[in-house]
């Protein structure tokens, strides 16, 4: 999905830094091991990956996640899978695989990329099929790319969004969309790299991002990390800050954008986007072409995961209600930055002419 | 400050019923019992108080919160303290009044109802002290009266709300105002329970109130110990319930409330009022008329308590900004229901006429 794009030019421009610690990494014996993100940032615990099923558990208890992730971690998953199971009949492999890419694909409703990472594995499984290459090999080698595209692609949409950032910025971000959410140096927070790697002073207001407190725990952890100046609000502290007159802008990730630029992002982020419109405050979206999902007209027909209620906790007899995700509206969107380009005042036409579709 | 009012019929029509558990009480030997709120709902235990350091720490840790409920508990608990002191000097209660008054009245700074309960007391004091009657009976007497009117208060107030309940309503609350929060069945909660009373069927929903949790753990418990359908959401999940039209309004309490009408409450009430405007839903604040301060033209002149990063666990090396509470603009808020009538559009002169000021 990939358009022409200028994201080779920045990663040799050296936007990619080794990412610390390894959020994602093949093992030697071509398992998947990933940083699981439930322990951060008290424990820096690892899980080894070789099953299908054990990556439907890593993604649905969040140890990975992130959309971009989520995307790589599932062709890696299905790579390592498929290696360890090569011993076995290769007659048996397309039943196989169609049963655990289906199985994997649904693992969680929302992001689009997980599905379409699926999608692309499938698409060349079925393209190499009659090629007699080992298929364990085809599905590393797509992996890989997978990944490594991700990784440009972050890039290329910090570059992009870099150019908005003024410089001394208050930027404020909701949940996580750093480095532990993608294959490279994120996307919102990509952004935010970027900039401090142009010589941009910026600090940064992290909402804490109930019930998992991916902010409080993951974003101000890779922020500090790279020695960005961060501070925790609880996600209500919002509003009183924007009146303050404190936020100069805010930059957030996304899990599904509609044909129309409506976004699907973590749960807070459309309260999020109407405060910052109801004080006049530049809200933008940045995430790669694969988070685009143009067979959805608007974000009303995103589905919304809705989440256990055990994340929730709550006094004995309560019902908790528990969504992982909410839409914003293309309105209240100043722009989306992607690897292809800024989709400025997003619409049909603007998202359709950018991601040249 | 209680001008004319309507309380005594609304008391006498029994809608102040029996508080359980009980949040504070008198014990035998003339100490104050505090239901400890900060244990709730996992364990009920209680505090006994009988020195002004006690409840001044009391107050602080928030073992016992809510505006109206601290107004109450500091003036018991002067006269618990000048009780134990009885046999010392009459000559030395005039000093030790002084200093232990001034203390706790500065022992939080958003919720005028402290500071007003303490003068209260304090003008008491002046007024009897050539009357040859022991102080601590006066206090007591005095404390007794702050507590039963805010009963009283809390009935009227729940009387005027439920007016603008519409029969099967949903409401939405943040933070707590209900009995853990005051000396009678609270003031946006009391809405509710007096909507109920009058045979209204509603639900609530009941926001988590980061950083502690005052939603998920106190007004669910008290609702539901009510039979009142409780569900909790995390803060964010505000904006998409009013999206998708499932809000009929919403109710809160106030810390303090300027001249102009603009009230201090629970961080997070000020985003909530904004996005119940952006979809054109009713928010209501309910507060007796100890919660209004004249004094103050607006809330811009309203001191903000920031408390301890440590109630906000972040990633190491990131700073934590924790306000207390925000203003939220007169403008914003559709009605103030209070004791003794509900002021309609808040403005100064809206104020004043209501309260007869």
């Amino acid at each position: 999905m990939v358009g022409s794009c200028n994201w080779r030019v920045q990663y040799q421009l050296g936007i990619v830094p080794a990412m610390k610690p390894n959020v994602i990494q093949w093992t030697d014996t071509g398992a998947v091991r990933l940083l699981d993100q439930t322990r951060l940032p008290g424990e820096t615990t690892y899980l080894e990956i070789d099953e299908i099923d054990q990556m439907i558990s890593a993604i649905q208890a969040l140890s990975v996640r992130g959309a971009p992730l989520i995307g790589v971690a599932a062709a890696m998953g299905l790579a390592a899978a498929a290696h360890k199971r090569e011993s076995e009949s290769e007659a048996d492999f397309p039943a196989w695989f169609d049963v655990a890419s289906t199985a994997l694909a649904a693992a969680r409703p929302t992001a689009v990329n997980l599905q379409w990472a699926v999608d692309r594995i499938r698409a060349k499984v079925a393209a190499e099929a009659p090629s007699g290459r080992r298929m364990s090999e085809i599905l590393r080698e797509e992996a890989q790319e997978i990944w490594d595209e991700d990784a440009r692609m972050c890039a290329a949409i910090g570059q992009n969004g870099a150019l908005k950032v003024p410089q001394g910025a208050t930027i404020m971000t909701h949940c996580n969309a750093g480095r532990l959410a993608t294959g490279g140096i994120g996307t919102a927070l990509g952004v935010i790299y970027a900039a401090q790697e142009a010589g941009k002073d910026v600090n940064v207001f992290a909402r804490e991002t109930r019930p998992l407190n991916q902010g409080s725990r993951l974003t101000a952890w890779e922020l500090i990390e790279s020695g960005i100046p961060t501070t925790v609000i609880a996600d209500s502290v919002a509003g009183s800050l924007m009146a303050d007159g404190k936020i100069d802008m805010i930059v957030v990730g996304a899990d599904r954008i509609a044909a129309n630029g409506d976004v699907a992002n973590k749960i807070g982020t459309y309260p999020l986007a109407v405060l910052a419109d109801a004080h006049s405050i530049p809200f933008y979206v940045a995430a790669p072409v694969s988070t685009f999902d143009m067979s959805l007209a608007t974000g009303a027909e995103i589905p919304i995961e809705l989440r256990s209620p055990d994340e929730m906790p709550a006094a004995v007899g309560a019902r908790v209600h528990n969504p992982a995700f909410d839409v914003t509206p293309a309105r209240l969107v100043h722009a989306i930055f992607t690897d292809v380009g800024t989709i400025e005042k997003p619409s049909t036409e603007a998202v359709k002419e950018v991601l040249g579709v």
